[in-house]
């Protein structure tokens, strides 16, 4: 049994990780921070009854790793000295994502607390860091819109199949990605029967990609990224187009990524065929109310053969396999518990 | 470890089932049976990967314990049979649920096959039958809208609170709760920005709450009864209003409710204040998305003293404490099993 | 041509009310006002293009009449003034619905301003009060959910066939009725899937029921009010639950009730059969999302014979019948203009 | 007065069609055809108490113009026959829309029935075939995604702006655009908090955007196009992703958006500037929701000047602009009316 500690437990992200931490069989939850003054049930009516209190984050006691969840800019500013006593660090937030320091602070638009601690901090994509991730005393959690894509892209990017500088993302996104802090854009009327795009240029996520998949390919990637929210509550659809190098057919890429992804746990290859049936059901892509809630990836793919294009469609829950989730399997793999424990969770159907 | 098998898994309440008894620790799935030729995957995306297939209803094998979610007037013929293996039968259906045979064959509108093995048949609320469960070769588990009217309703009943011919029910559901078949009303266009009011007079459901309700209080009940769809996919909000018999204000029904229900593990009374704060986020009534996808139910509540009416709010999912959650704490139940295992999962927030 | 201002049109209702006027041919905008310092079409991207802007309340000019969409507690202040001026008012908010001082004061939370204007005011129900109206100065147009369940229940108890001091209504409304206002319970991620109940006593809207259904049966009337938000942007369903004092059966109600509307353009009694097919698209009952963005209420209703209840099902838009549209509806009345005109338009399919 | 009648009328195109052409003061309505033995009002309770009647299509009698909203194959069997009468014809479906005999054979996966009347019929986008159209006796009314893409790249394709065999299309729709038939992946429990990525390779509207946009610049392009529904039910939303081959930054290209579409009543270039606010409701982005049940299009668009890429945003409604009401734009340029009549309406707000 492990302590462990969550600051900024009353936003969506660290009151998913509480939910999830809660049932782990490894973990003892030792405090949640929030600057709110009410019962954690207030805002979390799925965890009524549970008698969990938020404390100021001046009260916080040691433990053996601590997640924080909180607004950008503020854990930089106490990692340092988190680490000091022992204390792991998994940072669910932005603040050491990026390799280059001018691009973080042209990107995040302030000047870094940190940056020694930054250069230090493991990107945390189990499946492209695992080692380094075992080995680590702070992990820097990855934007859930870049984890979709990385994943969705690395088999190609990694065996040279696309053309890098032309790599167009359309993330699509649940509402809950957008935070617990209310807004007009999100409101419900505003939104509930509309889609609404947000950002074209410099999405902050974008630079988590190329940093990535360059290390990949050991070049330059652009990665042309563009957002929407549409009217779920949960999950992320990255919508990644690349145009091919060379000749491959859809089966022929199901199977590369089946074959690089063999020993993951959470990353699933949609390899239905596309001959199933006439009705819709049998629409062999991935679907993202198939993995809310859960640590899973799906993958699926298709191939414009005559116009030279592939597609990439890579779903995961931005709160799941794109946030608290992939924290805890950082966790796990940070303390040498099994790396699916406390994570096997399907996802519903309905959802 | 006891061996389960699943009638009719490709529906929705079989596939919930599955999910769950999947990651139940004491169960091996023995065979799941569909009409379909499909893979589960094909529907069940959310458990793409588990290598399940459907088998013919022709090619069972034993087991300990059969769920059956088929259409209603099947499994009355084959439940006989069944139990005569020495397996146990959890039918998720309607064909055992009621006790008045007239009824049950004005109601569901054809001749019952087995009326013996209905009157064997234990009706699967825990919180009221839990004896008779622990003791059952079959049970009738509840229907979704009358277990939460049910166990919403049952402290007042049982305590000659209120006025039991005059008891209003409004059931809002989502729209997983009609199942897997489509239909125009809940094709998306037509009820994605919709409300779909569909019956008020004679819903089945009607005859479990006024059956059991009528137990509880020694004396004819009459539950007035209307039902509705709202564009959510899962759970159910029963809104019951009842006129009092005696002044009671809120807290002392609280208090009320939450003796009843003290030792459930299940059952979660929403004791919120009422004067918590100007936002609505204080609202203190329960949520259906606080319990989907789970085994709970929460019961919030208030009291109008000026016009002496008590309004009950009671959510459950119907797949989950209305349905196929519910059926495997009472298998645990009739297996001597932790009446909670392989159930305690919490909801999402947000879901 | 008259001339028209709208006080607070950067809400929903204001912005509403907007664009029917801009499409009235007796018509001319005179202005707009608002707190905020945005072009219209910053929030009302429906009207891009329009080249509207809104001034502050202290720019306004002359009109005929003015449009008020103001929060509780403010026109009452002005209307004397603005009345002095010549100009008709047309509050579509709360400050002048009630009749009875104490209880405004009571239930508003505050002392009103002018209580000799209110009670001029005129409650703008045109099927109820459609000569008073012709002759008034100012209106007090009623609510959302108020409208729905006294045009709904307004033959039953002008005729005398119910119990009026048992009157349940379940009002359901979609999310705009909340306002523009963001609110965390309204936020997209904690409502997209989800119910939200939110009032069971004292509804400010409850008072405007009793009191109108009091005036048709000349006794005093109680009617058990509850609310909900369901996740849909526009239009209102009030489920109004009878209990009936004589036997009637659907059809003669469905006769009552088209006697009783037959010269009314915007209210249409659902006279579909009950056995028309076995398909849910057959389904009898009014549906909210066939009257959205219009002036349209639809209402339906049923017999349970058995158990001597009558369900009435009501629906309207809160921005539309039961809010800007019928106050302009008003307004035809007020200046001689052919009643409907302007507000034909009929409901889209799918909404 | 001309007399008016719509082929397939009880589906969502051909009722929207009715829905229009009923306010349309220059139209009667002649008669509509369906398979069906219901009437108009089941399926549209928009229209209750509009007192129309389906025919059968042996039943029909003559008219000015018919509109065809038919399953592909039906109407290039009738039209010569129909055009022989005088009578116009507007075919909102796709028989007539592609120029190239083979491609459309492939594309449609039939022989065409009369290519002669193919070659005659004018694709019916106003704003690039005005002259053509109001000569025209048959329209090939566009498709809704190709009508967004279409118009959304026409200013940059005719001016050589982009690389026009790297044109990446990601078409959003809401389910309404999926028709009125039921299927699994459209019911909502499936698709009510889901996104469904459903097509890769040579969608038919492929054909559409690229023999459009090849016009414009005479040489080949390449629409690279994905389409996804989302869960709202109108409108579709075209994120068209374009390498530039000069540099020019987003006032610029907004500048020559509005001269481009100066004269058009029905296109607007959403030219918010980009600083207006640090609240999303200040996102310069198009809604898809302001145009929902109008004939609008509004475009908008940014451009990634580091990475050399332009993205354009185009929404319109696949039932309005896409689909019904550019029907009866073109309706109205064949027959000499105002080209705005019976078009005017607004979008509403909230959607």
């Amino acid at each position: 049994m492990i302590k462990v500690g969550i600051y900024g437990a009353s936003g969506y992200m660290g009151g998913e990780a509480l939910r999830i931490l809660l049932e782990h069989p490894e973990v003892e939850i030792a405090w949640l921070t929030s600057r709110g003054d009410k019962p954690v049930e207030y805002l979390n009516k799925n965890l009524y009854g549970a008698e969990l209190k938020f404390i100021k984050p001046e009260e916080v006691t040691p433990c053996d790793v601590v997640f924080a969840a909180l607004p950008s800019g503020q854990i930089m500013k106490k990692a340092r000295e988190i680490l000091a006593t022992g204390t792991k660090v998994i940072d669910l937030g932005a603040d050491f994502r990026l390799t280059d320091l001018k691009q973080w602070e042209r990107v995040y638009e302030k000047a870094h607390a940190d940056w020694q601690i930054a250069e230090e901090a493991v990107y945390g994509i189990p499946e492209l860091h695992r080692e380094e991730i075992k080995k680590a005393r702070i992990i820097a959690n990855p934007g859930c819109y870049s984890s979709a894509a990385i994943l969705g892209m690395a088999p190609l990017v990694k065996n040279g199949l696309i053309d890098t500088e032309k790599i167009i993302v359309d993330g699509l996104s649940g509402t809950a990605g957008a935070g617990a802090e209310t807004d007009r854009a999100i409101h419900h009327p505003e939104i509930g029967n509309n889609i609404v795009p947000y950002n074209v240029v410099g999405h902050r996520h974008t630079y988590e990609m190329e940093q990535e998949l360059s290390i990949l390919c050991s070049t330059k990637t652009l990665v042309h990224f563009t957002t929407a929210y549409v009217p779920i509550t949960r999950g992320i659809l990255d919508i990644c187009h690349c145009f091919s190098k060379t000749k491959m057919n859809r089966d022929e890429l199901i199977d590369l990524y089946k074959g690089f992804y063999q020993n993951e746990a959470f990353i699933k290859i949609i390899d239905l065929p596309k001959d199933a049936g006439s009705s819709w059901q049998y629409i062999p892509y991935p679907w993202v109310a198939a993995v809310s809630g859960t640590n899973y990836c799906h993958i699926g793919l298709d191939v414009d053969e005559e116009r030279g294009r592939i597609v990439i469609f890579s779903v995961l829950d931005s709160l799941g396999k794109g946030g608290a989730h992939v924290g805890i399997q950082n966790m796990n793999l940070m303390f040498g518990f099994e790396e699916t424990r406390g994570l096997k969770r399907q996802g519903s159907h309905p959802y």
